[in-house]
């Protein structure tokens, strides 16, 4: 009575759609925590790894691509060093440190809050790495905390890219942080990026769920 | 013309009234950070630091009569140490151990969100002193961020002991700190205290002044 393939191929469909659907449609974004980072070029990769080095994948990472290395390096300030700091993949065209403000005392650095991207006149650090060790002399930011979106999930929050929204946290440690950016475009998951400082100051787990407040 | 004797009285009491005047009429609360610390009994000081030993000052603190002490200990949990961890004076009815989120998560604890003298069911710890240990069971919190005020003070800003505010952080890393409780009586001083994490996530440092919003 039916073409079985042609079931399975619509089934597959449905299904595939289904899991591009946005994860959230109760309006809740998942949380997640960013560790202190950095993302390498190709040529910084090799410096620190040797000729023709390249990242091994250790996990996915929430937006679609990117990935943790199974490749650390240790970073060195002034004041003191962070050992087996992660390598995300993949390699980009600028090399970036992404630290909290808690290690930038560690370090004894003095790194600006800025959109992953933004480095000019941002911070240094010395890298360490297998093969060899960089002085980083612009690229160390403490990221700003963000949202990710795809431009469906974005009409859905009624938001688009660029815009700036508040977050609204529940719970014993409850607050409302401001000043957050929403980044959007066809390779981006919903998912609220914050680093260890504002995940601890805010009682936050990875996965744990908040609530978007337009500004 | 003037007794002279007289005229310096007056002027001395006016000088002693305006120092204790509130500090911020203006509304503003000052930043007091807090990092890691304990408060000691009488009987586990002399454990730590031997018969007899007494807490001798470093410096005063923003509370009056309290004081960072020279003496520092050694906290030892199940994953981790930190050393030089500063006791603070005067001795207290009940030992008290006051962490950040990120120092548990070092020392391998999960201590609850407490106020301060309210320790019953809380985390445990080891604590290392010059001439002696302690392993003590229950006393190990992260504190509930608080604000000191006098009753006058108080009285200045609407609210009184035990209320619950919020608290406005203007700059790039700008927030709302909701659930912060008013601890007022008469040793009490304008002071707004968060702990590390929290002020690496609201961008702030010790004397920055921020605005309260009544809940």
């Amino acid at each position: 009575m039916y073409d079985e393939k042609l079931v399975r191929s619509i089934v597959k469909e449905v299904l595939d759609k289904l899991s591009l659907a946005p994860r959230a449609p109760s309006g809740k974004i998942p949380v997640g925590l960013s560790n202190r980072h950095l993302h390498l070029t190709t040529k910084d990769l090799e410096i620190l790894f040797g000729k023709g080095a390249k990242l091994t994948k250790l996990r996915d990472l929430s937006q679609p691509g990117q990935f943790a290395a199974n490749e650390t390096v240790t970073l060195v300030g002034p004041k003191g060093r962070m050992d087996k700091v992660r390598i995300l993949g993949p390699v980009r065209k600028e090399t970036q440190v992404e630290v909290s403000r808690t290690d930038s005392y560690i370090l004894g650095i003095k790194p600006p809050v800025r959109i992953s991207g933004d480095i000019k006149g941002s911070g240094g650090i010395k890298i360490i790495g297998h093969k060899g060790e960089i002085d980083l002399r612009e690229g160390v930011i403490i990221a700003q905390r963000h949202i990710h979106m795809s431009p469906d999930e974005a009409r859905g929050f009624g938001v688009k890219d660029g815009d700036i929204v508040k977050v609204k946290v529940a719970g014993e440690r409850a607050l409302i942080f401001d000043n957050i950016i929403i980044r959007s475009g066809p390779t981006h998951k919903l998912d609220f990026h914050i680093d260890i400082d504002e995940a601890n100051a805010a009682g936050l787990s990875q996965g744990d769920l908040i609530e978007i407040i337009k500004s």
